[in-house]
């Protein structure tokens, strides 16, 4: 399952710069080959906004703001700003009615998914999402196998609060057992609403 | 329909420094008296949060990262950053499964509601919710008589669409009959929930 890129810009977005997020990033393999999971995710969300199929939005990065600049004629300048914690998952929005609510994470692990990926409060909002009857799901890019699986909130949370199991991290065959493969190719790149739907409808 | 604001502090948030948006607004005098409606509209969710009623967020305010500077030792500082037009509208979550979405407007006019408020990306938004189902509206803030309307999606896309009316504003009759008065009070603040199940359940 490699992704590919075709040079084809048919939903080729405007760049925008890179986030500093990205800059945080140890290994920049994956950033470096050209390749990086959000924007392939958000030309996803592109591709099925354009064709009506869903809306769903990438969260910007929250930043808490404490000096702006008014020059004269130009635009006002943000001069002091520092990076808030997210109290969210990034990617939210609708799909045939039904509230949408996903987190993207990455690993270089190739036999298990570490938990450190997520913060307690993130947690939390997966659980309240769920209590809500929102579609909660976490998708887990492999980056070794270049294989990306849909996995339920469910899931995630009952292994992260499970303390039989205690471990820091899901197994990944625990992740293919439980969690749902997405497809990639050219349009959209990462066709996980292809992977809800048979969630939704029993694998 | 007067908002008034207690100084029980049981759901006062931790302010955060006001965004510059606040500082754009030409008429102060709603946040000189130490209101912002959209503070309200926060604090309010996150009443809902806390009772488990719903899980709906502002989007954070979308902004163009340039520079950013990294001191020894201390946290990482946006020092050039501009503000962007926001693609979507300000809140959305989930409301006992059903995609909730919406943008909170104000006025100052007595009569009618300007449609100026809106660019036409929000419409076009707003209709792409509208396809999938979703629950899209704008709460809308007569300032002068201290009113709030739940107004549906539907009604804002066919009157901004209409050529017939060519108007650039909405009476404020029109709104009282097509919209859903939003009570307010302590807690919530902005009980728009309550506006909801009215519309959804029928007038």
């Amino acid at each position: 399952m490699a992704i590919r890129y075709p040079n084809g810009k048919k939903f080729e977005k405007k760049r925008i710069p890179k986030t500093v997020k990205n800059d945080y990033k140890k290994d920049n393999s994956f950033s470096n080959r050209g390749m990086n999971f959000e924007d392939d995710i958000q030309t996803s969300n592109e591709f099925y906004r354009s064709q009506g199929l869903a809306v769903i939005h990438k969260k910007p990065t929250p930043l808490q703001i404490v000096n702006v600049h008014y020059p004269k004629r130009s635009a006002a300048v943000v001069t002091e700003a520092y990076f808030q914690k997210p109290s969210t998952t990034d990617f939210n929005g609708v799909y045939k009615g039904m509230y949408i609510d996903f987190e993207a994470k990455e690993t270089k692990n190739k036999t298990s998914f570490p938990l450190k990926n997520f913060h307690a409060h993130q947690i939390e909002h997966m659980k309240a999402v769920l209590e809500q009857a929102g579609i909660s799901f976490v998708l887990v890019h492999f980056r070794v196998h270049e294989e990306i699986y849909l996995v339920p909130g469910t899931f995630i949370v009952s292994w992260y609060e499970s303390k039989e199991n205690h471990r820091k991290s899901i197994p990944k065959i625990e992740i293919e057992e439980n969690g749902f493969p997405v497809k990639t190719g050219y349009h959209p790149r990462i066709d996980y609403l292809a992977s809800i739907d048979k969630w939704i409808n029993g694998k």
